[in-house]
């Protein structure tokens, strides 16, 4: 099974469901960098994001809801977090603004040794 | 020509050579994240950077140096910047200490279109 790079389509892009609150602060092929920022109250329109690292330039206190299911977050300034592929909408409960990097990672992930072997076939093997 | 990632050699990685600066803050098959702080007059081991993410969670005042050359980096906090593959080594030139983060990529480029054309050969093109 050949890797897949998850390209969110334009109605998933967060920069198209809530322009207000995200911006593209740097692209090139390999990346696409986000800067998201709101203020408390703030509820997000329903998104996706592709594997991206998530860098917290504030404090933030949120409620991340998808599918039914929700989880508050709570994270202090300048620290990372993978945030694996998925969809969702956030709603800021803490009492500060928020003001947080999405590095998106563009290229597809690197198959797996098994997905490698299955490409090769048992010939190979 | 087939796309190379670009991986320091132990010798080169700023874990290895500044150990008490870079730290690993998160890894992954596609990324690695390092967190870098250092105080006023600190100047770094030369090292190498793969193709990387920089975010700033702090201002910073440094100067960048190699092969003979350097150059003078004033940043806020918050902003993110494209790092490619590169050695230098850095002394902190302001008076406040610095904190910034590296998503470094792991994953080859993906190639361009000439590569791909190229990988094809004339046959298909």
């Amino acid at each position: 099974m050949a890797p897949k790079a998850y390209i969110p389509s334009m109605a998933e892009d967060p920069v198209e469901t809530n322009p207000g609150n995200y911006r593209v602060a740097f692209e090139n092929e390999r990346v696409r960098v986000l800067e998201y920022t709101d203020a408390p109250g703030h509820v997000t329109t329903e998104h996706g994001h592709p594997d991206s690292v998530m860098i917290t330039a504030s404090a933030f206190n949120r409620r991340i809801s998808a599918n039914g299911n929700s989880v508050d977050v709570e994270l202090p300034a300048g620290v990372a977090r993978w945030l694996p592929a998925q969809h969702h909408y956030g709603e800021n409960i803490g009492g500060s603004d928020t003001h947080v990097f999405f590095v998106e990672l563009k290229d597809a992930a690197p198959p797996s040794t098994d997905e490698v072997a299955d490409q090769l076939g048992p010939a190979h093997s």
